[in-house]
């Protein structure tokens, strides 16, 4: 009995979430159904989170345990003959007694990418979020810095959100232009439903205007989701890299 | 009466190409439909070539006549509100009297790409033809240069393609490297059909050491198809631009 560690990129767009639902197309359902045909016998596959539909994933992290099976450094080549092209297993390893993708997770890192030309580029539809309108870069840089830290995030998760405990850790959160791209770049302890999303929404409601930097101070302080912009479209958000302890 | 020319791109992938095919999903079918829609009047456009299948365009120019309608360079707005999200409209003017997208194109410059690392990125995959084997690029360097000059490129082009001349001028074709992608940039006078992606599959042959740069050389002239390498996948074929005298 081994646990296996795989990292797993996935084009969302064609999936409706990572979190397994009975008779829709997730991520991990497609994983485990794989997996359980490989393997001929029943695997679950746990992720290091939960990505919404339409959300990609550069490098998600999974386990799942297996009594035998191919050695965890071949899966990438034994896997992408039997998934579908949007989902690829970028590396297999052996991992440590008790590791877990979520609980032993301490860091996430999220990339939101905004496509800012006049007029959309067809190639990174799928990928971006279309913004064409101006947008204030310093002012949006200026409301992220009063992101970082850890503070209750009531106001930038969705209002149903069951979660109790809605303090979380920013790292780090800052703006990087790539041509006529802009991405915010956000680590943190953990993040809420919606919470990259509505992150960068309020961040684009800065940029053009419609709130400042301040409203985003006194939206944290509001515990209100009302309080804070609007959730960005899903298209734009790729988890980045999940990062664990040594 | 006034004629009009856009520059379209489009993602290749859910079209049978760009001809106008009964019942089947085409770009200048697509294009038709919303353009008659929007003048109430039957619209028929004309493109620079076809594309086929999966093949994707970054400037794909096409024109058409209209007794009126919006001015040429509102076109890219009016059309993005009506136009599927995989056809964008990058740019619309007015047409010189007798511009003809087809023949008045005096220089096309189509790009090939693949993309060579060992794992398939999930977010090219569209875009490129996955190539993980090891390449040999000074040698596809020294066979593309034997395909540059007027030749007869009929080793070069579907075994079926109806047309009777074959002789096509490639004015320049090269490798460019950009971090793990590797583009074929080839510009000529005109393409038979699947010629750029013969040439692609022919320089991966030669990459990979099945076929030397001398037997491209010998292919040219012994105008048999089966002499050249394989045809490319359309994934990895993008119209890059099309030149018109001033």
């Amino acid at each position: 009995m081994g646990l296996v560690r795989l990292d797993v990129s996935y084009d969302g767009t064609d999936f409706h979430g990572f979190a397994r639902q009975p008779g829709l197309r997730t991520v991990q359902g497609t994983l485990e159904e794989v997996l359980t045909r490989l393997l001929s016998t029943p695997i679950e596959v746990h992720g290091s989170g939960r990505t919404d539909a339409g959300v990609h994933a550069r490098a998600q992290v999974v386990h799942f345990a297996q009594e035998s099976g191919p050695p965890p450094d071949r899966y990438p080549k034994v896997l992408a003959r039997m998934l579908p092209r949007d989902i690829v297993v970028v590396s297999g390893c052996e991992a440590p007694p008790g590791f877990h993708a979520r609980f032993s997770a301490v860091r996430k890192t999220y990339r939101y990418t905004l496509q800012r030309a006049t007029v959309e580029d067809v190639f990174t539809r799928r990928y971006a979020w279309h913004v064409p309108e101006s947008l204030d870069l310093v002012r949006m840089s200026d409301a992220a810095k009063h992101l970082i830290g850890k503070h209750d995030f009531t106001s930038f998760c969705a209002a149903a959100t069951p979660t109790e405990n809605k303090i979380r850790t920013i790292f780090d959160l800052y703006l990087q232009e790539r041509g006529s791209y802009l991405d915010f770049i956000c680590t943190g302890s953990g993040f809420l439903q919606n919470m990259v999303r509505i992150i960068a929404g309020t961040l684009v409601d800065v940029g053009l205007g419609k709130m400042t930097p301040e409203d985003v101070l006194v939206s944290l302080h509001a515990r209100d989701r009302r309080s804070a912009g609007r959730t960005a479209p899903p298209s734009g958000l790729t988890l980045w890299s999940v990062e664990y302890s040594e």
